[in-house]
């Protein structure tokens, strides 16, 4: 293919900000006209151009779909241009020295076919090929990465500990799970349907899990699942949830405040109301945004890589196929209905 | 005073187990009959038998009147007995070998005027007697090593940063303020009263406060008083200022759970909702019960003694005379009726 061929690229924009829950229809598939894209870098620059291979949907994409006039901690989508995700790509031409044309890297691009990457330094190179590429979106990517500082350097486990994980079965969860297995940890996992506890019991070796929905008194549950009380909670979905298990947690106990995915969708937040248990419990709740510790990354995809390639870690994706199918698949989350983690394929190669 | 002399003892007794705010009628002040107390410890035993001189009125003597069926982190007091508090006492017998008649002493005593202690090992020698007793009830007491604890410890602060203070002209505040000061940190303290706020200003040095009861809306006066965002919020209320608090929190924050006094006498807790900013400033809020750590005190104790020397700590206290004001006094917490740490003189020496 030469490298200044022009084509078309279909992309996602958002179409409007959202409030509540989003919709199919507040993102758009776009088709740029043919030509829109050459298939170079714009001479001089040290940009890269990639072709975007998996595309991954993740929770905190939803922040950015609003407007936040004191701003976020990451930059709020603009209506009318083309959503950004981390993904998985192949450089198609490059103009820094780094890369070069077929490397295969992974980081911020745009939920398009082809991106121009004008800051070729946040791309990380793939070392591990040989492992499925979408892997670099999930377990060797970002919620692998969150996962697992969320979980050793947040929570600072010690063998023994009771660990509870919201959200179990997705994509950070799932992981959270087996290394606190790993850890030597008694570990429960809650997930929205009787599929997912399922999976977690059967292929994530979680020793117990509960469907939350099921549950007419998460407290009761909790008191059910750890007649000791709670070590660690991997925190994934705020609300309710939370509320219930500072009532269980124990002494000392550890809160990795990760995500609260049940409230970001909710124009007021629910109100918690147990914190007083905080101060009682000696309880420590700390927050953390993976961007920050992506300098941890490759002692961390060395380590996974070998739990993966040991069978230690079992991974779950899902995987919707067309960069059309982004939204839907965006917008499910919301909804539980991905099953592991959820991505996009949006080209094989 | 002959050792075996026999005498009466007033103390004040539970009446009921609390619900709400408590009242001075559960409590009662009781005489026990001449005789009831032997100025002598049983023959045999390792007890102290001590005469308290200040009684403490701390916030947390709330929880002890209620019953917790689950257990809390400090006993609950039992109806038709006597309660027990932080006390600085004086020798009248003992049957231990490190403590003999006369010497002074603080740590956990009854609400009465003689108090056998059978476990004497809680008590902590008094090594500045040349500094005014009561002292020890508050800044060289538990409510000192808490703050200075909490502030260190718990908020790690640094030099030049943003911190607020609750309940910043109490016991625990207004330590904690002016350690803040000495530590280089601006210091914005919130307070029930405008001659509690004038205080925080022009006693205790504090950079600005405000009455938080005048104010219409607290996230405003959040934003008024740290343009910048607080790195440091030392709490001591809970509920709605928390919530605000969370709002106005900088990146890397954090949050030193000392107490929500503003929880503690209702039946439902007030939700907070803005925890999501736990996660995106990457807050560490941490509970701590100063219980855990009195091995700390005789470092305190002497830096707490070098401050207050070299007058770099300023104290004030509200001390009322007579073991029978003991409830009026303890109640008065819970309705800002304290001007500084709140204590009962029952004997002067
Ligand atoms: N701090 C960071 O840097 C960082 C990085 C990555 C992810 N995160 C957070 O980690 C969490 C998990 O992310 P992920 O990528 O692993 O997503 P995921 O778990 O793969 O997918 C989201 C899942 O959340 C659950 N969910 C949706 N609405 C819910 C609700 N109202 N109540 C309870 N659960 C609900 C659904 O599962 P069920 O069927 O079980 O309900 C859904 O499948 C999210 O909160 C995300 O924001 C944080
Ligand atoms: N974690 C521990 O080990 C530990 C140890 C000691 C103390 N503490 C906690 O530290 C905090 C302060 O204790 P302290 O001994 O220094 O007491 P204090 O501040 O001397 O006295 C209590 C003060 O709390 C304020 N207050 C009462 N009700 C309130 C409400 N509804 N909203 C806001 N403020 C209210 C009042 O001051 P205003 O006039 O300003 O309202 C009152 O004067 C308490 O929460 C206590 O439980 C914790």
């Amino acid at each position: 293919m030469a490298a200044d061929q022009a084509r078309s690229n279909r992309r996602v924009v958002l179409k409007r900000y959202v409030t509540g829950f989003p919709t199919e229809d507040d993102m758009e598939l776009v088709v740029a006209a043919a030509g829109a894209v050459t298939l170079a870098v714009p001479p001089g620059s040290r940009s890269v151009l990639v072709k975007n291979l998996y595309l991954s949907c993740d929770p905190y994409m939803r922040g950015r779909m609003s407007k936040h006039d004191d701003g976020s901690y990451v930059q709020d989508f603009v209506p009318g241009e083309v959503l950004t995700t981390f993904g998985v790509s192949k450089v198609v031409a490059s103009g820094h020295p780094d890369l070069k044309e077929g490397d295969l890297v992974w980081g911020m691009t745009g939920c398009e076919e082809y991106t121009l990457i004008t800051n070729p330094e946040s791309l990380f190179k793939i070392n591990h090929p040989e492992l499925p590429l979408s892997y670099y979106t999930g377990v060797l990517g970002m919620p692998g990465l969150t996962a697992y500082f969320g979980f050793f350097e947040i929570s600072k486990p010690k063998k023994g500990e009771y660990v509870l994980v919201s959200a179990a079965s997705g994509a950070v969860g799932q992981l959270v799970g087996q290394l606190a297995k790993i850890t030597g940890c008694y570990v429960v996992g809650s997930a929205g349907s009787d599929e997912k506890v399922n999976l977690l019991k059967s292929k994530f070796g979680f020793d117990e899990a509960f469907n939350y929905k099921k549950e007419q008194d998460l407290n009761a549950a909790l008191k059910r699942c750890f007649p000791e009380g709670i070590d660690i909670y991997f925190e994934n979905v705020g609300g309710a949830m939370l509320d219930a298990v500072l009532l269980n947690m124990r002494n000392h106990g550890r809160i990795a405040a990760c995500g609260m995915i049940s409230q970001y969708n909710l124009e007021q937040q629910e109100g918690v109301r147990n914190l007083l248990c905080v101060v009682a419990k000696r309880i420590r709740m700390e927050g953390f945004i993976i961007m920050d510790h992506f300098g941890a990354y490759g002692k961390f995809e060395e380590e996974m890589v070998g739990h993966i390639k040991e069978g230690k870690i079992a991974y779950v994706e899902d995987v919707v196929e067309g960069l059309e199918k982004l939204p839907e698949a965006l917008i499910g989350l919301f909804h539980g209905r991905n099953v592991g983690k959820q991505l996009v394929a949006v080209a094989r190669e």
